[in-house]
């Protein structure tokens, strides 16, 4: 995916439910030598994307996934390389989300991500329900 | 900004109150063949913030701007060009948002922005609220 590609970012982990993402903040300062939000919003909305996407890989079903809405926290500037993290949302129910995709051929569910600190602490906050349509 | 250099954006209008941003799909196509989401979102962050900023210069006011919050609602996918539009949230007072940037060094509005679909309507629709500080 050309965005992708030119936003530098790389996979820094993947444990089958928590999926991190890292991208150098040379490719992403802004004119106030910190991240800019776009690119954070771009790399959450990615991450989560990545956590459904891998997550239907995993159960062998094949379907695209899209975003359908999200809202973002910018908490504190980030002065340092990004590193985000995506996973379900904690009220979100894996296990009945691929038995809708299987049975209905469409399903949804609720992801969170967010942007660390390098001291520690969150500098944004993602949270996107994202629907996942079965292929023929 | 190296990230907007990245997204390969250019300003298709502005005429003091809206702003219109215009990129090509092919450097922000996904894996549907349609605009890859996380790309809407930076477009509509970056042209919101502009839409901040411009008015700022126009005031002759110096001052950081920073996205605080964002809200994203995908209404249909876009297999087009990127074409984003940014303004004021219709209940934004732009003249009070000025006042109290003079007077207390910090202000914060709400803005709105959309990416058009070719044929009309709305692709995507964001509303946000960003905070401006002084500059000493």
């Amino acid at each position: 995916m050309p965005p992708v590609a030119a936003m530098q970012v790389s996979i820094a982990g993947y444990d089958g439910k928590r999926l991190q993402l890292h991208a150098p903040l040379s490719h992403h300062i802004n004119d106030k030598g910190c991240a800019f939000g776009g690119s954070l919003a771009s790399m959450m909305t990615l991450a989560s994307w990545g956590v459904v996407s891998l997550g239907i890989e995993q159960a062998d079903l094949r379907a695209e996934v899209f975003v359908a809405d999200s809202q973002i926290r910018y908490l504190a500037p980030l002065f340092a390389d990004l590193d985000v993290h995506a996973e379900l949302a904690p009220d979100a129910d894996w296990r009945s989300f691929l038995t809708t995709l299987r049975e209905r051929g469409r399903a949804r569910t609720a992801l969170i991500a967010r942007a660390l600190l390098p001291e520690g602490g969150v500098a944004t906050e993602f949270t996107a329900r994202y629907v996942a349509i079965a292929k023929p």
